[in-house]
């Protein structure tokens, strides 16, 4: 749902060009989206939007990171981030706000966004997420993020029925075990004989 | 990498359609992509294409099933179906096949060919792994399956550094234990206190 002109024009019009960027990429794909269209939709002139951001690709990455915020998510001990981490996939639930996911669903496919969302996914998530888990650091928390992605797109995408459980239930139980077991997961090959087991 | 038009000609005039089918939607968007494309990329009448397969939407279905054949992945144990499905990640790391993600990740916003996706991944991937994993199974196996399509997007399409890893090493092996774990994990309250702990 969009806001009202009238809370709109409230905002900094920074802001509002971020925002309407956000909600013009999570609508429509990043080739089919022009600054044009997005200066229209945050009612202010095509050349301040260029004066502010400079290109479509820089003003696609900040849009991107004003949405998904993953900052607020990666905060506190490894277990209080797999259970934020597994809770947000139920956030977007409502029509009132913008899924990021939208926007890196919509994108994938064009090669300038595809660069800027695999910054922003190696720097801005997998990265911090990296520094509070165990070797191979990198490789599961980039695991961790290909799981999220999988579960957002086949359930807020794809509808795929299964997945269309509320928050608190089985489904976030699951998603909790595995962010949990790939956090924790042995991986070389003396220990790899109980793939499953968690270390403590 | 394309076969040669000698090959290609000693195919089945139907599937030198399918081929083509899955070739042009797999580099181009399902809104990108006409029966009149892949006509001539087939080397065969358009009207043809519309007798053998009626519609886009008929043909994209065939498409995706003659390319992905999941079946292949789902046979035996639920061991070695998770050994299957941690290995076929990388089962297109060469340019001389068509990868059914790029098939998928093209067509993800269009609601037609969504709607295809969702069937395909429901009907012929969770359903028949489901019944081979324990309660919750189509849970368990949708999660399964979005893990995968994670990795798969994350991997092949976003090309994300820490899971550019060949096959063998260990991000196999922390495919496979995730996998595992979804497949084995406990969801319910009394058995929630262990989230990682593989049940035997």
């Amino acid at each position: 749902m969009r806001r009202t002109p009238a809370i709109k024009q409230a905002l900094p019009t920074r802001d509002r060009i971020l925002e309407a960027a956000s909600r013009c990429f999570s609508k429509h794909s990043y080739d089919a989206t022009g600054l044009r269209d997005i200066a229209a939709d945050a009612g202010v002139d095509v050349a301040y939007v260029h004066r502010c951001f400079g290109s479509k690709e820089r003003l696609f990455a900040q849009a991107l990171a004003a949405t998904a915020r993953p900052d607020r998510l990666l905060t506190g001990s490894s277990d209080s981030v797999a259970q934020a981490l597994a809770k947000q996939l139920f956030a977007h639930d409502t029509d009132e706000d913008i899924n990021p996911l939208d926007i890196i669903v919509r994108s994938l496919t064009n090669p300038d966004a595809a660069r800027v969302l695999r910054e922003f996914i190696v720097q801005d998530f997998i990265g911090p997420l990296a520094t509070k888990l165990e070797q191979p650091a990198l490789l599961r928390a980039a695991v961790i993020a290909a799981f999220l992605a999988g579960i957002g797109i086949l359930r807020n995408v794809l509808s795929i029925k299964p997945l269309l459980e509320t928050e608190g239930g089985q489904l976030e139980k699951l998603i909790l075990g595995t962010i949990t077991t790939t956090m924790h997961a042995t991986t070389t090959s003396e220990r790899g004989k109980a793939p499953g087991k968690r270390r403590q």
